[in-house]
């Protein structure tokens, strides 16, 4: 069966997967929507975007993404409102970065229009995948990678533009354990660590499996050079409190400009909430949680959206954090998920309706 | 048709592409063999070894390696002597660095009869497309990647490794220009540098391609945080001739443990050159280019063997280096390619005869 949305060609799937997801059990990640966006990268062109169905990839063993990990993603969730209306939270953004990531990796930028006209035909294809329940939505996977062939190491010739989706529901189960790192790093002055390639993040499982087998959930990273600035939680940026303000980070090279962090700072600054953005060092949290200033800490993304921390261990001593009634980390969340799903006025204009 | 070689179960090709190659005109890993060597982690085990026919592999969208770039490879070559005898070049260091990077990728170890037994069954099943030309050798590529599906960011529980094989030619057509970076990086420390993990490699296209548009083949390599020690010239590890001693800069998690460095290190030594392993700046290259006591500079890794750099490029002033008679680059390329195809005695007992 074929049509056209949004001037996009669908072909649809001959039978729907939907009856065998439990919507009220889902995990992060795992059961797939019915179709999935391709676009193709060929002869110095990006071809017209096609919704098809939820299907394999089938490539040369000489592509390049096997090799040399040339790949870009992002990471999105669309909403449905109590009245069944889809949303989206600053797409835009999610694009504009997919072109940053793909610039650095030497990938060929993706036209708006492909980006967006597609992720919508997708969305109104798959519409029923979209979760209703509180705490899930559908969270979609726009990629990029390296289809070309060739044992060269050098940018490829062809690429693949994917976007699948999938209806999931809480990234993490319960609060964060985290392990401040002190020997392994995820990115260089100069490096790729601002963009959402492919390789930060298989970088990160080694040490993370480490931080894992002494009872952590997540490592901070820190600076490569001297490891005494926090710089990021996991895949997630990093928020700390100390007293009443609200500490982040600067982005640079090496963090990745999320869009969740971006907007707590907005957020937290309509709220009166003290905002400071500027370099942590790890000697000032230790102190802090020392004298008892340091009230919370908290990861920012689109995925977990905010993930308060307990605790946290540094150069074998654990700290522990104070259990407060009322926290930053949920007043916070409460306020981007409400206007992420419709329940409140968006005074910034970072809701983004799908029809 | 099945066969068995070295305990390892072959199912051949139905035909050949042998005729359609000419031997006489090989680029660099652009021709692939008839066969190719699979062997898939499930489960928490690698099955055996298969050589199959080279053939495209099938995975599913949310695959991790298109996401997260959980990948390690090797480059080796195979050599074919005028008796027509196959030989390896230190083999096991090429086995025991992929089971390095995949550690440091938080990839399952590889068993080294896998390796070593599958890569002979292949390259007996392959022995005609092993170049005998001068100059021309198989290039062996075995990687692997994580083949399990899911977004969550955590390591793959599938992988496959394969190895493919090229009839190649040389890497680099004559002398390279290359570009001290002074902004870009390669890797952090405590990063994933030392490890063949492709996304080092995706990372430095960009700054390769700026450099190729400023009139240079390759980027020279400095460490992250001061851009003032030289690391790494592209994807070889670099040396350096001050009057008459050879340098090179010490391995470390930023730099990968070379084997034609290593062999390059033990052969001068041998031959009398005096070599120093200690770390190299910036300046010093500079001022001995001023001062004409730099005499060579050049790469060194398995694709292009040894690969003589004619002149460098820093802060937007370019150095050409002396044009010498008998320099250090051509008489150690020709000991050590001697000794790689049979020509000479091998003191080191680095030839690996593969019958
Ligand atoms: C390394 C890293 N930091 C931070 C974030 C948060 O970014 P965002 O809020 O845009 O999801 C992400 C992605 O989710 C990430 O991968
Ligand atoms: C980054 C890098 N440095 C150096 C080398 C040289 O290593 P080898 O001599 O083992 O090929 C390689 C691989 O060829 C490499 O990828």
């Amino acid at each position: 069966m074929s049509a056209i949305i949004n001037d996009i060609e669908i072909i649809k799937a001959k039978a729907t997967k939907i009856n065998d997801v439990d919507f009220d059990n889902l995990k992060f990640g795992h059961v797939f929507s019915d179709h999935m966006l391709e676009c193709n990268y060929k002869n110095g062109n990006w071809e017209k975007p096609k919704v098809v169905p939820y299907q394999p990839i089938t490539l040369d063993p000489s592509a390049k993404i096997f090799h040399y990990g040339q790949s870009v993603f992002e990471g999105m969730k669309a909403y449905k409102d109590t009245e069944g209306k889809v949303w989206l939270f600053r797409p835009l953004d999610n694009y504009k970065r997919l072109n940053i990531s793909a610039k650095r990796l030497a990938i060929p930028e993706l036209p708006e229009d492909y980006f967006m006209e597609g992720l919508k035909a997708l969305l109104e294809v798959d519409e029923d995948w979209i979760p209703q329940n509180e705490g899930s939505s559908l969270y979609i996977r726009p990629f990029i990678f390296a289809s070309g062939n060739g044992f060269h190491a050098s940018p490829a010739d062809a690429y693949k533009f994917i976007i699948c989706t999938a209806p999931s529901g809480a990234y993490f189960a319960g609060e964060v354990k985290v392990l401040i790192e002190e020997k392994y790093s995820r990115s260089a002055n100069g490096g790729v660590g601002y963009a959402k390639a492919g390789g930060n993040y298989a970088g990160q499982f080694y040490p993370t499996q480490l931080a894992v087998e002494k009872g952590y959930q997540q490592v901070i990273w820190t600076d490569d050079n001297t490891h005494e600035y926090i710089e990021e939680a996991g895949a997630m940026n990093i928020f700390v409190r100390i007293n009443d303000t609200l500490i982040t980070g600067p982005t640079s090279d090496r963090i990745l400009d999320g869009i969740t962090r971006k907007s707590i700072i907005e957020l937290a600054k309509s709220e009166y909430i003290p905002v400071e953005v500027r370099k942590i060092t790890v000697t000032e949290v230790v102190e802090a949680a020392k004298n008892g200033s340091l009230k919370e800490m908290f990861g920012a993304g689109t995925a977990a959206v905010i993930s308060p921390i307990s605790g946290f261990g540094y150069k074998e001593v654990d700290y522990d954090l104070p259990k407060l009634d009322n926290t930053y980390a949920s007043f916070l969340k409460k306020c981007i998920t409400d206007i992420q799903t419709n329940k409140t006025d968006d005074p910034f204009g970072w809701r983004y309706s799908v029809k």
